[in-house]
Order: structure tokens, then C-alpha cells, then sequence
């Protein structure tokens, strides 16, 4: 009998949770995470609810529920299951998540770092899958990635590694919130590319969904935000294939609705500037899962614990 | 009985070779590249000459021998034990040089890159020894690394993993080699770093090591030219601690004799602008083999074909 994951996706703005069947996800639900942002314990509480309610409105039975997978955004302890901190939720700071949710839910709980869990879907059942060694870089407000390297996640001793947006560009860029100067997110984060947006379309309520659709168009200026948009990627991109040889860069994020229109600008800086062997290499893949990434990352999080 | 191993590291000005036990190199030879580098033939003949000689003048029982590892500077395709490319010495394209190697030693051969056999060598009998994840940074001519992370070497699918050097700093800095525009390696390798302290100095004869010992006899402008080298030094180090969020960063090559002037100004670049949790919790360490780390890497690379 197929079991179920539960995969809940944390994020500043809205909880997403949803059971994972076969590497699909085959109920969702969501709510506003600002409502419950005063506390942990307020948000716990909501999540706790929402998922309850959300089994027995599908008559789930619990003894089909394999674990629950949980996404933060922010440095998750995977090991002891410890939400060390989460920059934009206040108050998150050294939470027992793991132990407190298994004792309300009733399942066994897996943590993870949100990216961590949507790279471990789309490695598995999305645009990654058989790649041994790969990057999988989601560009929206923050620009992060997972890394798959040796057919293993890579987290890193302190569970930190993967922070591609913060990778210096420039030694003399502009100042970065993680104490950095010149950050690769400073160049291609949601809310730089939305000031360029309003800058180059005269337009301050312009949307990146709207230059999206001028692109769909054919209007020239548009395709020329998205061209320019992929070179800045492309040369925030060399450094690290150049370090870690991937075979793949997987593209996701907000910004990845334009893969089509970024994605030949980022191959030709690839090609023109990383070392050859690296560039011959990397394939340049957009990411498939969309919104389910995350859920169904929860379902390998929790499958890899199993084994 | 205590095994040997051969170690062979095959530079361009020389070729190193050794006898380790134990983790320590208990002989050593080396002999000029320059004079056998006409066609790749002539270097192997020269290899197996110095090997068999050594051997014999030292009596060893050919039984005790284990194995032998070699480090090449370039492109090793470790798996199928084929020097794919060695930038600096012509006519090595697709050498098979294990098997090669085999037939005339009558021992077994492992190859791997010369930077990766000495991150092997340092991770396991010097300074890096009981981390998991590291940065093994030589700082020479050239500057590369060798990546340990969970536990393993990282050489990544197509052995071209470790370019630090090439992790470009500014898109707008000078042309590198390697194709791309403002690499680590355009700042901080000795090239540019000599023709710095001759302007310095005023001085178009003066070595590193001048400067080196000028620094140590306590002379102010030495100790100014080691600081902005390590300043240099952590910048480009920031991107891949960021990224890999490493236990320790080994510093090793020429530069590294220089640890002393150097490591506060790296130090203090990465706590200034590295992130918090990997600022906190990444080591820089001076490299503890020297001249032997790729002879005793050699060891491990044998050890470890055997497990």
C-alpha cells in the first residue's frame, strides 16, 4: 500500500502544506503566515491545525502517513532537529521543532532548510533527476541554492552551505544585509530587478510578471530586462561552476517563469567566461516542480530517513 | 609488515618522487621536467628510470610495495586512470597513464590531480586531519584547491572541481587564461603578486621570499605587502566559504610560508564580510606537509583503492 508524506513548506508569507503520494502531490493547502508570526508557538499551533484538519477533511488514515517533512526558511540543525534561526519570522531562534511536532502530530518529523527540500525534490523527481552533482538555485527576494554533490545533499558542518546569492561579485558592490558587499543577490534579487523594471519601464507599479508577458509579446524592452537579467545570472553563475564542476544548474525561483528568455543569455556568459571543461559540462535545466517542489522534496527527506 | 607506497608528483619545473610509510615520506628524489618534456614518452621513461633507480638504491622488496600514487598538474580523469590534459607541459592529451605505468613498474597505479593528492595528503597526516569538510587552497603560480566535503574528496563528474582561482572577483577585472575576467588567481597568484613588490620595492629583482624575510626582520612596508596580500587573500575567499560553509580553509604553496603576515587580514576580511554562522565557525590553518603533502597523499590514494 503506496504510504503518504506530509510536507509542510514554511516560508514568509504563506505556510503550504500538502500529502505526497508517488513523488506527486495530491492535496495542498495553504494559509498566511503573518497572521501567526507573533510567537513559535502561534505558528506551531497553526500548522499543527491546518494539517489535522487537512487529514481528516481527506479521511486520511494515520497509519498510511509515512512522516512529515518540514521546510524552513532559515538554518535548520537537520540532525538534532533544532531550528537554529529564521531570519524573517521573529523569535525563531534554538526551537525543538522536531521533538515538539512529533509529540502534537503524532508522526515522525524530518526538518530540513526550505531550499535543501525543494533542491531534494527536483534532484529526485524533478528537472534533476540522475544528476549526481548538481546545483539548484531558486531566484526570488533571496537568491539561494542546494547543492547535490557526490549523490548526496551537501549541507555543510553548520547546515549554511549552498548561499550562492552570497557570493561577492564585486568587492566594491553595494552593501549586502549578510554584512557583504557586492552580493550576486544584490544584482539579481526580486527587489533589485523590480527597481530596474520600474526605472527601464518608467513604471513604479510594474510587476516582473508584467515584464514577463511583455516578453510573451515580443516587446523589445522587455526581452532586453530578461537578456540583461540572464547575463547578470551567467556571471554570478561562473563562480561557482568553476569550483564545483556540476553537471547541471538547475533554475528556480519567481524568476524562472522567464527561463525562456534568461536562460540562452546565461549560456553565453557561461560559455564565454568559466573554464572549458566546466562549461562543456553544465547543462542549464529549469526547474519542473514549481510550487510542489517542496512538498514532494518532504517526501525524500522523509523516505532517506527511513532507510 | 609496514607497506610502502611510491609517491610521484609531477610538476612543471620538477618531478617529485618519494617512498612514504607511515605517512611519512622516508625518501626522496626529484629531477628537472624541462629536460623530458618533448613528447610525453620521454617523461615516462624519465619517471620509470628515477623510480626503478631510487627502488634499487634503496633496496626495497619490490613485495612491500603497495602501490604508487601520481599527482599530475592538470586534468585527471581518475576513474579510468587517463590524463586528459596538462596545460603547462605540451603533447599530454588523453595519456593512459595507469595503465602505462603499470605495465612498466609492476605495481598498482593510481593517478589524481596534484592539488587533490596534497589535500589528501594534509587532510589525512597534517592540518586538516578530523575535519569533514574543507578547503584546501594552494597559493603559487597558479591557485587551486582540493575540496573535501562529507568526508570525501570532491573532484566533481569531470575531475575539474577545486577552481578557486578562477572564481572571478570582478566582472570587469583583468583577463585570465582561462577565459574568464577577473579571477582570484589575477590577484593574488605570484605573478601578480612579483610584479606588485617590484613596484613596491622599486626593486625588479626582488623575490617573494626578499619580501618574506624583509616581513619577518619586522620591516613596515614587508608586513604592508603580506597584509593587502592576505586582505586579497579573503576576498577571495568569501564566496567559497559562503558557499561550501567549510570547517577549515588549509592555506598551503609558496605564499603559505608567509602564514604568519597573512592570516590576520584574511581573518579579518572573512569575520568582516563572510556570513555570520560561517564566519564563526571556519579554521585557517597554515598547511603542515610542505614539500611532502602530495608524496603522503600518494599514500591515501593508494589506501584508499584498496579499501
Amino acid at each position: 500500500m503506496e504510504q503518504y508524506v506530509i510536507g509542510i513548506d514554511v516560508g514568509g508569507t504563506n505556510v503550504k502544506l500538502g500529502i505526497v503520494s508517488a513523488g506527486k502531490a495530491i492535496s495542498r493547502a495553504s494559509f498566511s503566515t503573518q497572521e501567526f508570526i507573533e510567537t513559535p508557538q502561534a505558528l506551531i499551533e497553526a500548522i499543527v491545525k491546518a494539517v489535522q484538519s487537512h487529514l481528516r477533511g481527506r479521511n486520511v488514515d494515520p497509519k498510511r502517513v509515512a512522516g512529515v517533512g518540514i521546510g524552513l526558511p532559515g538554518l535548520v540543525d537537520v540532525e538534532r532537529g533544532l531550528v537554529r534561526l529564521l531570519p524573517n519570522i521573529p523569535g525563531w531562534r534554538d526551537v525543538p521543532l522536531k521533538k515538539i511536532m512529533e509529540k502534537k502530530l503524532g508522526f515522525r518529523v524530518q526538518l530540513e532548510n526550505d531550499v535543501n527540500m525543494i533542491t531534494l525534490g527536483e534532484w529526485q523527481y524533478g528537472a534533476g533527476r540522475g544528476f549526481k552533482d548538481l546545483i539548484c538555485m531558486t531566484l526570488g527576494t533571496g537568491v539561494g541554492a542546494g547543492l547535490v554533490l557526490n549523490n548526496a545533499i551537501y549541507r555543510g558542518p553548520g547546515f549554511a552551505a549552498g548561499e550562492i546569492g552570497h557570493v561577492p561579485l564585486s568587492e566594491h558592490g553595494p552593501d549586502c544585509g549578510c554584512g557583504g558587499h557586492g552580493c550576486f543577490e544584490r544584482y539579481v534579487g526580486n527587489k533589485t530587478l523590480q527597481k530596474k523594471a520600474a526605472k527601464m519601464f518608467k513604471d513604479k507599479d510594474i510587476t516582473l510578471e508584467d515584464v514577463y508577458r511583455r516578453a510573451l509579446d515580443g516587446k523589445h524592452r522587455a526581452l532586453k530586462f530578461w537578456e540583461e537579467t540572464g547575463e547578470a545570472v551567467g556571471h554570478g553563475l561562473i563562480g561557482p561552476i568553476n569550483m564545483l564542476n556540476p553537471e547541471a544548474v538547475i533554475i528556480g525561483g519567481g524568476v524562472a517563469r522567464s527561463f525562456e528568455f534568461i536562460a540562452p543569455a546565461i549560456r553565453r556568459v557561461i560559455t564565454d567566461r568559466a573554464m572549458k571543461t566546466q562549461a562543456a559540462m553544465v547543462r542549464l535545466i529549469k526547474a519542473r516542480l514549481d510550487d510542489d517542489a517542496g512538498l514532494i522534496g518532504a517526501k525524500v527527506l522523509v523516505q532517506n530517513e527511513e532507510r
